[in-house]
């Protein structure tokens, strides 16, 4: 099988390093091709998502990705919209048909400390949530700005509520067959749609699965204030965005959150955190999202959980062992990601 | 003056009454008139926002709002949409012109224990949200569902975005100077209206606050694992639904959380908490954040601070005497609100 690498900006060239040399070491037979994508690609070909890497998609069994993106006041920033390095990330899950990005919220067993939250409302949290990618108010094309007056649309039709809403069912199937469906049913029509095919769906084909629906901002209180009252979420796009990112605090790094998005095509797997460009180049970066991230790619991507269930354990065991400067720990880059292969071999 | 009282639904005339109790004694002077929105008006009037209510806004100088809706299978959520408790709410706003909401998040000094967030992250907390209102996806009249597809339009006009940027500006002058500005501009145009007029207002006519912008996703993670870097944080509407409810949790109880809706005519105060139908009619509802919001009446309504310091200082003494069942203690509305009106006089 083949692996795209696409390293990216920042801190993503040095965790993609670690993440591929886990990669090597479980699954010898793996291919690997590293391509271009976001700022440095739009600086290397004038385009952050350049054909090259887009013709490279189409021989990819899954792609494993590092972070895009520069400081606040990057030039990049000032770039058309077109040209920045997010639209370059956007680009890449429309061309992979990634809709389904799925983020396990886990609080490993003894780093309760690190979470913001109480240590027992932070124990024992196990989260998916399962944002849609494709759709909703970033892809549409009805939008505008021009002179006084700027708008987005928000739109979804049938196929894309249930085709994630598939994936969500399915990954509760292997969890507690609990599924929260998070919409704004009660102002906008656009959710109202959202929650009716979820639903239609869940009586017509998942009949096992315990179907919940509540407001997206009930639930932003919710999942700080009762996190283990959640198993699998589901939900659109921005919902999602904001979701996701505000769940993925409560482990208390941003540092040990891998994701994984899934669609027809190959799967995309990144760490969720961003590219930290103070920190890029120095090899203090924690690598543990990322090495998680190829768990995912693992499991997800090639079908291998056996391989998967080692990396995911050979990291928890590393975090206890030598946690990174993210964790209070001192191991940077290196030890961190020596830890992991001593945990393997 | 008159202040139009609505006390709505579930808990809504329990804690409404109490704090009508403190609005008697703090300003004698003050003519109330009682009003139907919500479930109980549909039922007795077949509307929500019934034509007598409307009516009666002409001669208000304030409105003071208890709480609508009923329970998540209440009949009233299966009525068509523009009958159901939530329009009667947001058909008021409209009515009242009320497009910026104030909802100041503060952590109580000696009640840090209450909140999710570890004490130390707790402690100092003192934010003020200010979401623009009548703006956005919640109200364009551009939104649709129909077969199997549906939509609705995050619409915004430089005027729109103008004004409530000067209430926070406003507000922040009163405070730390600094104003954070939320919006997802990596993506959408609409938020880079947003940020463009937001950012020219403050160069133009705000020249001492300290303004910066940051992504909705972000600042859901931050407000959790670092609210202290918070001052004044001014966004759209449905991201301030979100990112407001989100930062309510902090404190610990809904039932200590208040806000103040302005716009060009008379404001609207309420406490940000639901209906809970669960504990309706027991006598037990905290009405703690009902009467902080005749606080909020009295300083941004009738323009009175010290009568609305009075009655602040007089909720943070009760708060520590007789606690209500939500924050761990036993006293009752009433037993609270007497409290309260002890510590007034
Ligand atoms: C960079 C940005 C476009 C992106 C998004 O909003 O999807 C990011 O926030 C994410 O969640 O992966
Ligand atoms: C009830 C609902 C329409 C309302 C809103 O979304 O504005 C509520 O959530 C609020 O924040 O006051």
């Amino acid at each position: 099988p083949k692996v795209i690498t696409l390293p990216g900006d920042g801190i993503g060239p040095e965790v993609t390093a670690a993440a591929v040399q886990v990669l090597r070491e479980v699954a010898p037979d793996v291919t690997l091709e590293e391509h271009a994508l976001g700022g440095g690609a739009y600086d290397a070909h004038g385009d952050p998502f350049p054909a090259r890497t887009r013709d490279a998609l189409a021989e990819a069994d899954a792609v494993l990705l590092g972070t895009v993106g520069g400081a606040h006041d990057s030039a990049w920033n000032k770039l058309p919209r077109h040209l920045r390095p997010e639209s370059g990330l956007l680009a890449l899950r429309k061309a992979l048909g990634c809709y389904a990005n799925l983020r396990p919220v886990r609080v490993q067993p003894g780093l309760e400390h690190l979470s913001p939250l109480k240590p027992e409302l932070a124990r024992g949290v196990d989260i998916l949530i399962v944002r849609e990618l494709l759709g909703g108010i970033y892809f549409d094309g009805d939008r505008q700005i021009e002179g006084d007056s700027a708008y987005n649309t928000m739109r979804y039709t049938t196929a894309e509520v249930e085709r994630v809403a598939k994936v969500a069912f399915w990954a509760a199937e292997q969890r507690k067959g609990r599924v929260t469906s998070v919409d704004k049913a009660n102002v906008l029509e656009v959710s109202e749609l959202w929650r009716r095919d979820v639903q239609a769906l869940r009586d017509r084909e998942y009949r096992s699965i315990h179907l919940n629906h509540e407001y997206v901002d009930s639930v932003a209180m919710l999942i700080v204030a009762d996190p283990s009252r959640y198993d699998v979420i589901v939900t659109e796009n921005l919902f999602g965005d904001i979701l996701s990112d505000l769940a993925a605090v409560i482990p208390g790094s941003l540092g040990l959150m891998p994701s994984a998005s899934l669609g027809d095509g190959p799967g995309l797997f990144e760490p969720i955190h961003g590219s930290a460009p103070d920190i890029a180049g120095k090899g203090v970066a924690n690598p543990a999202a990322a090495i998680m991230s190829v768990g995912m790619l693992l499991r997800h991507g090639l079908e291998r959980p056996d391989a998967a269930n080692q990396v995911d354990r050979a990291v928890a065991l590393a975090l206890r062992e030598q946690p990174t400067r993210d964790l209070g720990g001192q191991a940077d880059t290196r030890t961190f990601t020596r830890a992991v292969m001593r945990a393997l071999g």
